[in-house]
């Protein structure tokens, strides 16, 4: 097992990886304080893995819930079902909720734990690559909303992030794919010697070779902890991670949650913001090429939907989170491996890229 | 014009208490580090101050959003309103919110402020006696959940809050009433000088003279500033502050909300915290009288309602904030003007205490 530490001063966590880490019940135990917890699962997942969790559990006060499995139950209806379930079982300020799945779990999971009487006990279980690289660490929470993707949430720290490798083995190729696309985006912004890794690598991890995930998992994780530690609530740097985000967001809300992946949207969006960027004049046709080959072979979409016609892209970047005072910055790449966030691009830039990127 | 700060390092904000201050239109703008603003108000105060704020916010990007008045409105349907208002009219993560109102603009906008893409800007103008002295301070912000009051919601600090006196004179009696429980409150939990200055002064909050009322308002802020400063997300002292509130929260829910005033709810449960104080004998008999003369001078209730029966009380103190792991406590005082939170009482004397308290 592998731990890394997210450094947040007293809102520091650790991240576990590794291989059967569910049966494992001193990893969870030890971070639940009180006497009571209540498991958050889906559909999909609760089958394969609540069994294991409940196990670990025993002597404690607990609940399970079972949401339905999908982005577009990512919504405040599902939200309400988690907190009616906490009010009606008298659920208390020092219960702990675990968040048992992919991203979608963590993410409303993680917003009830930030909202349920000012904030109660949070542990992430993340059971997709997705999560495990990316959504179940640096506090991150939120609910969409019709009109835009995470549009309500938080940041509120986990007290603890269990990432058990053997639950990628259950995952449907598409969603191991679409984890990959969170993957390549560590090396685009900020690890160029992981993008050389993962271009010799990348068939690997299609096969699900158990090493090569549990180095791409302890090698994101890093990143992410890093970036998190010096920019918890996204005041600068931390947008860095949101590389094909703005794009991808507005194709998830577009084509309506849950038709793309999340993990698609953004692969999609990775290569708009490299050819926006070689538009720029900052990345080389090469480097353009090399993204789209990366993305290509982690058997993800390069191009956008045609449904989404520029107006529809433009509608929805205006209420993207990196908007400020009206302005929309981007993350756009300065080099290959080198991330920005920038509002210093033109227009005009901007409508030609959407206009290639079908 | 008085300035406190409420401590909190980075997060550390002004009180501004005084006449006429919505008058002055730099001691809101200072605040908006943005260009654009929601004045969330309800249809009671913004037909009397909204005009004076949007007043200071010209040149910004600002709309107003008039909600129904009440504590019944405190719910998520009320708060999806602001959502779709901040969204629909393309609201980025600087705008700022202003809530201009009671405790119930002040908590729900508040939240809206603290989710709003994962929290944006916050100033309070609170326009009641209770939102002036008690709620508009320390970052409590909520929404009510039909199973218990105030159990959705976020620790989320203004930038600023200002309270204009002048707008006491257009409050109900019965809402100056309200406001005087919570004043109270602060001298029986931590400050005797001023019980005892209430004691001799109460008539002239009551009959709103102008001088009594902004030394009270003052003298409540910086007990209240000390205290968050000290336990901002009330991991121990700050449920001092509770006092009266677990058995008034309890009348709240039960009688359906804004039914009783919160602070009438509040009065009443301080009389049965003093009540079962006495039964544990911390405090004397003559303790008890002193607590219900002031309350009574106030104009407000010294007993629960027969609606609330002992059953009805149990259940919805089941659910309180102070339970944990199973424990509820509660704030009593182990001598008048000294409270503690504890657990350590009987059960018998809380079952005596709801008895006698009709």
């Amino acid at each position: 097992m592998i731990t890394l530490k997210v450094n947040l001063g007293e809102r520091s966590y650790p991240i576990c990886i590794g291989k059967n880490l569910l049966d494992r019940s001193e990893l969870l135990t030890q971070h639940i304080p009180g006497n009571s917890a209540l498991i958050v699962s889906n559909e999909t997942v609760a089958p394969l893995y609540m069994n294991k969790v409940e196990k670990s559990l025993a002597g404690l006060k607990y609940k399970t819930l079972v949401l339905p499995d999908g982005e577009k139950y990512k919504n405040q209806e599902t939200l309400n079902t988690i907190y009616d379930c906490l009010l009606s079982n008298q659920f208390d300020r020092n219960t702990t909720l675990i968040a048992l799945g992919g991203g979608v779990i963590g993410d409303i999971t993680g917003f009830a734990a930030a909202t349920y009487q000012r904030g109660v006990h949070l542990i992430q279980i993340p059971t997709t690559l997705l999560s495990q690289v990316d959504s179940s660490v640096g506090g991150k929470t939120a609910v969409n909303h019709p009109l835009g993707k995470n549009m309500i949430g938080a940041f509120y720290q986990p007290r603890a992030v269990i990432a058990d490798t053997e639950t990628l083995n259950t995952l449907e190729d598409r969603e191991l794919s679409a984890g990959i696309a969170e993957v390549i985006k560590y090396g685009l912004i900020r690890d160029i010697e992981f993008l050389e890794w993962l271009e010799k690598n990348i068939d690997k991890l299609i096969s699900r070779n158990t090493i090569a995930l549990a180095y791409a998992i302890d090698r994101c994780c890093k990143n992410k902890a890093d970036v998190v530690a010096a920019d918890e609530t996204e005041a600068g740097q931390r947008a860095l991670l949101n590389l094909g985000h703005t794009f991808g967001h507005a194709i998830e809300t577009g084509m309506g949650y849950g038709n793309w992946l999340h993990g698609e949207a953004v692969a999609s969006g990775m290569v708009m913001a490299a050819r926006m960027s070689e538009k720029l004049g900052w990345i080389k046709p090469t480097d353009v090429d090399r993204v789209i080959d990366i993305v290509e072979r982690a058997n993800l979409p390069v191009k956008a939907p045609e449904k989404m016609t520029s107006k529809r892209f433009l509608e929805f970047m205006a209420i993207d989170k990196k908007v400020s005072d009206g302005v929309l910055k981007l993350v756009l790449l300065k080099d290959i491996g080198k991330a920005v966030v920038t509002s210093d691009y033109t227009q005009e830039a901007l409508m030609e890229t959407i206009a290639d990127s079908y």
